[in-house]
């Protein structure tokens, strides 16, 4: 077999099995955008001749993290709503009422970036102007699934008094509709298959019944999941109560919206019943420890949910809440805020944690056959990470391995040396090859302080 | 005035006042190993000369970082013992009870590195061995205060089953008693005063009252405070308990030990009387949220601590276990657990918590008049971050500052440029000066792996 580059010497965690399979001496080797072999260095250099050897003594390889839930246009704010209650209405939505198209652009860069240097190589990302982000995740070379986010919010949403039921606009509802058809249309596909696109209703809570169903219609018609917020906080469950007189979980099911179609955001507010009822539906989970933490002083009831059977995947959210865009930082997140919630530290092990970030991750979004692993015949979406740095050193694999914990408890995202999407490197010792970051930065820093200016509170915000 | 360097055209966060301090087109002028000077630009250049300015645009100037609470040595097994019951007992002292004093030292450089690298400056540590782990701090360049610890354990005492009262030896214990006054001796006000000595018996369920008078004694003699675990998980309450009669609080309260001389280190178990009783005392605390997190699954009642007035410091503990030493790591969850646990996003604001690793910390550990802020006449003991990293941008003045928010909330210690330890750059543009990294790195390496092959399991563990 003839392979464009193989890397050999490396410790491989494939993220395959039921240990994740970690091994030393191994090597991968990479044809065009695909992996055709992994395993240890002599057996794969028996098997396959490559154009290129990268010795990659002392580094791990191990497959592109998954970041399942961003709003990635948001990060031109990060940090402007902290340690507040009302963080939506009152900390975010005063922000957003003047954002422009180009404010988003800025911000969307600096979270592609932030996640590329933290082993990000898959953005499920959920946002509005998608179109235009696009064009940075299409110049960047990650992989990215996108959706248009959907509501029927008017502008000034943010100047309504938190207890009143939010008011829709049907115009708005049809015109973003309309935004997410033409996504599919523009982006689906686009890139060699590195962008693809999804439906992404903001929330039951954000939208008429009606529209709701018009965009179930579409993601049928073409086959796509519904990327959604789910009893995202008491203020989903208050409007809906308020509207419809049920609760989300109950709400969707009625509807026909309860299924492994849904990819259902954050279930901060669902309750046990609830949780094992979105478990059974087949509806993947999306957990968003770092930012529910942070904005609500919650733990979602993701336990529960994977006991239950569920499949789940882990999300950065928003900049301003969370406000890493950092797997790593999601990852250990998970894992504490689980651990305290049980008070059990046995629970939710850094495997588990791992594979929320990897291959359930990839499940959930139904990208499994592609990435999430590396395996022969998947994408060529891998990290290369140095264990000579102190985060994960020492290297042990006997009497037990401590590559897994380490991952997961220790290392800050700086460790990943390399990023390779589709088997091309996107970011090679740490510098990112395909975007000028000195000059987006700048871009990102000019565009939030001129967003600023027209910021005004409220009294009582 | 003269100085000899002269940082400019800086964000400030000088951690004074009511919020902090931040302001923008700063310097800040060091003479010798201290502050001269804060203030905006043309007022600081208005009064003083230096021999050289530091043009520091797009930089934030800040106090470094204090690590309250950290066990250097045990880095050499990073990642061993995790997601699992009897932590302490079935994880640690397996490795433990083959330890040499070159596995420490090995760990112990890792440890100081990896702090450096994220803007820790002061380390308040405890460990075995402290006279051989101090060379490395000396010749790092950092400033440390430390603590040999003290217990009556006989070193196969990772052999004793779960449930059995320790055994005491108190040959060992004298001997270790001997160890700590003479690290007294031998490094109290050493490296121009950076290092300091106080004293750390490793808590009252590890060694005979006998022998806790007698450190309370020399603590007394020498006026240093003790650093000491107090309710530090279950096993020690369930140790107090069968030994005494007593739980912790109540028995260090009645051997007067209970006061401001007291580090009290983790409160795990301490409940509402014991905690309020803790902070009325004058006794400080030391929080790590990461470790007794993944340890333990538990939220120490530090919120508890300082709603009742008392002061308390954050430390990252040890390596296996949380596993990373990094202050900003330990900030995010000292805010996000207690925000959780109090279901209140409004607890633990951002600034509170870096007064917790800065000012507070200072003060707990008795060094506030050099070190915590930026002010004239303390130490000249700073860190500089690169506010174009993604994590720290955009940065927002107005309508609201972002950047604590940021610092706490985002950043991951990479943002670190430089490090200055009484006035003098110990790394700079992330390159440590007075320490051979890789070569360390290889070291601690080839160490663990040699500690390793040594290491048994017992069939329940």
């Amino acid at each position: 077999m003839k392979a464009d580059k193989m890397w050999t010497n490396a410790y491989v965690l494939p993220m395959t099995g039921e240990n994740g399979g970690l091994f030393e001496g191994g090597a991968v080797a990479v044809k065009g955008n695909k992996i055709i072999k992994v395993g240890k260095t002599a057996d794969v250099k028996n098997e396959v001749a490559a154009e290129e050897e990268i010795d990659a003594s002392g580094m791990l390889l191990m497959p592109g993290l998954i970041d399942a839930h961003i709003h990635s246009g948001l990060a031109i704010v990060r940090g402007v709503a902290q340690d507040m209650d009302h963080w939506m209405q009152k900390g975010l939505w005063p922000w957003m009422k003047h954002m422009t198209v180009e404010d988003r652009k800025a911000g969307s860069v600096m979270n592609i970036m932030e996640g590329i240097r933290a082993g990000t190589t898959t953005f499920n990302d959920y946002d509005s102007h998608m179109g235009e982000l696009l064009k940075s995740y299409a110049k960047t070379g990650v992989r990215v699934m996108a959706s248009e986010m959907i509501n029927e919010l008017p502008d000034d949403i943010g100047d309504l008094p938190v207890e009143e039921v939010y008011p829709f606009d049907s115009v708005i509802g049809e015109k973003k509709l309309q935004a997410a058809v033409d996504l599919y249309h523009d982006w689906h596909q686009a890139e060699e298959g590195r962008i693809r696109v999804m439906f992404g209703p903001q929330g039951a809570d954000m939208m008429s019944l009606e529209l709701l169903k018009q965009v179930q219609k579409e993601a049928e018609r073409f086959d796509t999941k519904i990327h959604m917020h789910v009893c995202q906080g008491d203020r989903e469950v208050y409007q809906m109560e308020k509207r419809t007189g049920m609760r989300p979980i109950k709400f969707l099911e009625k509807h026909g919206l309860l299924n492994n179609r849904l990819l259902a955001v954050h279930l901060t507010e669902a309750d046990h019943e609830e949780t094992i009822q979105a478990a059974e539906s087949g509806a993947g989970m999306i957990n968003c420890s770092g930012s529910i933490g942070i904005i609500d002083g919650i733990v979602p009831p993701v336990e529960l949910f994977t006991s239950a059977g569920g499949t789940a995947a882990l999300g950065s959210d928003q900049a301003p809440g969370n406000n890493g865009n950092n797997m790593f930082n999601e990852m250990k997140f998970a894992a504490i805020l689980n651990k305290v919630k049980a008070k059990d530290p046995k629970v939710f092990p850094a495997l588990k944690v791992l594979r929320m970030a990897t291959t359930d991750a990839a499940a959930v979004l139904g990208m499994e056959s592609d990435i999430g692993s590396l395996e022969e015949g998947k994408k060529a979406d891998m990290i290369v990470l140095d264990t000579r740095k102190q985060t994960l050193s020492p290297v042990l694999l006997h009497p037990l391995e401590n590559v897994t914990a380490n991952l997961v408890y220790a290392a800050r995202g700086e460790e990943v040396q390399d990023v390779i999407v589709d088997g091309r490197f996107i970011m090679k010792n740490r510098k990112l090859l395909f975007i000028d970051e000195e000059e987006a930065m700048a871009e990102a820093q000019n565009r939030a302080e001129k967003l600023a200016e027209k910021i005004t509170f409220s009294k009582e915000g």
